[in-house]
């Protein structure tokens, strides 16, 4: 009879230890295939072990197809088991992403939070208080367009901020500005004209290449998109932020506006993404009204993300489709999983609906336009050493920098990949034709202090 | 000079009243494109405010572009501002999407979660932990493959729970199993030959449908997948759950994963997604292990999900690569955001590291076991008069019934209908050639009480 010693003192329970041993001797052809396994009875006897034990395993191996057993006769190994050669390499000790998250030591490119600034308390207060309000709801499945409390809280803000006129029913909240474009393209489909501003963030641009469509560019100028290209392309989706292009900082004239807005009135199947995304961080003024609000068409499609006014960690955003359009794309993916998950979209709304997200806002645009000054302050300090021009867009938490002498430029490069400070340029963002005499540092500031800022600047200054 | 009565008992501030009313008098042509406007000073004591509040109203219409200034010279209204016509129509009074959420006064096909099996404290306990420990990191940007805090967490339990030795960076975290199958997709394209198990869940067909990709049906006969069709077949991408087909609950023999393995190990450019979305429900024997840790080629993914085992609205799921597609994988996707926010990544890692998510997994089992067994006294009660056989599965939470007299199925579905019960048919979940007869009442009872049950059963029994 089959011998096996079981150890008691082992960490796996007696049946598991009897279970692997003869799925071990199965697979190793030390069993042969169709071979009878000893009565449940003797077994047990034999190993000084309970029926039961016996019983677990041998059910154990019934169940994952091991043993088979045959009415009043007894339990028989299967055949055909031997398996393949297992050469799998244990990758416990590689990493196989080398390149993984690159830390510098003064990053001027990433949009960084600063801890003091989340009020981490109010958020699990929120948290705790949607918990009890609403245990149940929080496990049930979500709709695919998200939560009603959330879109309904955002109706009412869009109203109050932004002057929108909504039902919580043309809103869908997703996973993050990234999946919200995509659910954009899976809806129109590929074989749309896709346009993007140029210079943007090649994000979105990359967002749209990965997901089988081309993005044509529309060049800035001082207006905002070109009325010129714009109209040759006449694109079926146009994908652009009227209150701030990125990464000029600039608003689109309410001239181009109005020149935007005729232009995709003319004709059906002309839809413009209005990508709002940090319209609530401005810096002087209030923001800029929405096009979805200006359009008397069922064409514009809104977009906001929580990146910039919460953290770029909390993957919520959501888009405002026109009541059409909303239906259609509800009968589209109606089967589909909401992306954010609903303790995140409580909680959100929670902190929305008692008045802390505002609260939270103006004490960030506080925060920032402090930083702001402190950083002005010091540039201006090495300003003639540097021989360079700060420019400040209207919105956003960044600035750019020129040098008089054209040259510097690359041997600034240089002395940041030397001490490793992370940096991005505006060139970086254009794409197509580029003169590099028109390249600038580009300085997200969110994350950086003034003794950072200090720092780069003498490297800067020393960089000839 | 302009005159505007502005009033301060008005809850909007004065610049912001000017603003408006210097606007509204730009776009409805009052005021004539580049008409000069009046100095500051003058303006302000005209109106009887101070020069401050012109020189906001000024600043905020010129930041969105309905006033130029000159340099010396002063301020002008910009021209070709008339707005397009707005006959926009407010939706507030209508909801799109009529059809959203209907629900069921008895829902036996929805996968709903009872509220007293989720541990609200010790979530709210580990969220205030995680706030407390990683403040600063949870608001920075995460990597595109998901937090290293809970890649790392999730290795610890696939070795100690699945067998399987996989380094962080192989694994990949994602806002549910949809977004992960978008992601292969996204990452294989759309020119492999993809098939999926018939009969099985009909949302993945839907997922790989809406992103342009055909699914070939393989099979299932008593062992699992047809070899003879996944041969004639041969897909790239062949998406499969070994331990749990759905909605039969049964597990491929491992004779045919064995020959499955083989097929896939013949050629290059075979894979098989091993969809493992509920493995840690079982309730026979433990969960069967993986093929990932059984097959010795690198063309093995592994998917599972906490949709089941914490609760539908909670939206993580992951992957988990052979090392070298990972690598792959990181190089296509890097500069893409993750998809999960940092809050739920970190409170999720800190749960199933302090050992919650076990007694959870524990807990859960126990509850469904009991659960389970009240249901099953429920139907023994009612199966004379149903003349009918319940089926279950080894693993999930969902059994079938079929009736002896095959023509009583369209009564029930009637009867269904007219009281609102919520069900669905084993026959939903193939696609092809589907005999009727076949078909059984599929009921999912994650959610069901044995009173319900007892009202449905009843129910069954009076529609003939």
């Amino acid at each position: 009879m089959l011998t096996y010693n079981l150890d008691k003192s082992n960490a796996a329970p007696l049946y598991e230890q009897l279970y692997s041993s003869i799925r071990n001797d199965i697979i190793s052809g030390v069993i042969d295939g169709d071979t009878r396994l000893p009565s449940k009875r003797e077994f047990a006897e034999h190993l000084g072990v309970s029926k039961v034990t016996v019983e677990n395993a041998y059910s154990l191996l019934i169940s994952e197809g091991y043993v088979y057993s045959l009415p009043k006769k007894g339990y028989y190994a299967e055949s055909g088991l031997q398996a393949p050669l297992r050469t799998y390499n244990d990758p416990t000790q590689t990493d196989v992403l080398s390149s993984e998250s690159k830390t510098f030591r003064i990053d001027l490119s990433a949009n960084n939070v600063p801890e003091k600034q989340f009020p981490f308390d109010t958020w699990i207060r929120m948290m705790r208080k949607v918990c009890l309000d609403y245990g149940k709801e929080l496990l049930n499945p979500i709709p695919f367009n998200g939560t009603p409390y959330l879109r309904s809280v955002l109706c009412k803000y869009l109203f109050e901020e932004r002057g929108m006129k909504v039902h919580p029913s043309q809103i869908f909240i997703g996973a993050g500005s990234e999946y919200l474009y995509y659910m954009i393209i899976k809806f129109f489909g590929n074989d749309m004209v896709y346009s993007a501003e140029n210079p943007g963030y090649q994000k979105i641009r990359e967002i749209y290449r990965q997901n089988g469509v081309t993005v044509k560019d529309i060049d800035i100028d001082t207006e905002g998109p070109s009325m010129q290209i714009l109209r040759s392309i006449n694109p079926n989706v146009f994908h652009f932020s009227p209150s701030h292009n990125f990464p000029s900082g600039s608003v689109t004239s309410p001239r181009r506006r109005n020149e935007i807005l005729k232009w995709a009135n003319e004709k059906d199947g002309r839809y413009i993404i209005e990508d709002d995304f940090d319209s609530e961080l401005r810096f002087s003024g209030r923001p800029v009204s929405t096009l979805f609000s200006a359009c008397s068409n069922e064409n514009i499609i809104y977009l906001n993300t929580f990146s910039k006014t919460i953290a770029p960690s909390v993957r919520v955003a959501y888009m405002v489709l026109p009541a059409a359009l909303a239906g259609k794309m509800n009968s589209c993916f109606k089967g589909n999983s909401c992306s954010v998950s609903s303790f995140d979209q409580y909680t959100l709304a929670a902190f929305i609906e008692g008045g802390y997200f505002e609260r939270h806002i103006s004490r960030t645009k506080k925060y920032y336009g402090r930083l702001r000054d402190e950083l002005l302050y010091v540039f201006e300090k090495h300003r003639p050493a540097l021989d360079a021009v700060l420019y400040e867009g209207e919105a956003g938490l960044h600035f750019s920098v020129s040098f008089n002498d054209k040259k510097r430029l690359s041997a600034v490069k240089k002395t940041f990949e030397q001490n490793n400070i992370g940096v991005s340029f505006t060139g970086d963002y254009y794409s197509g034709e580029f003169s590099e005499d028109e390249n600038r540092i580009f300085i997200n500031y969110s994350g950086l202090s003034a003794g950072d800022f200090d720092e780069v600047l003498t490297l800067m200054e020393g960089a000839k």
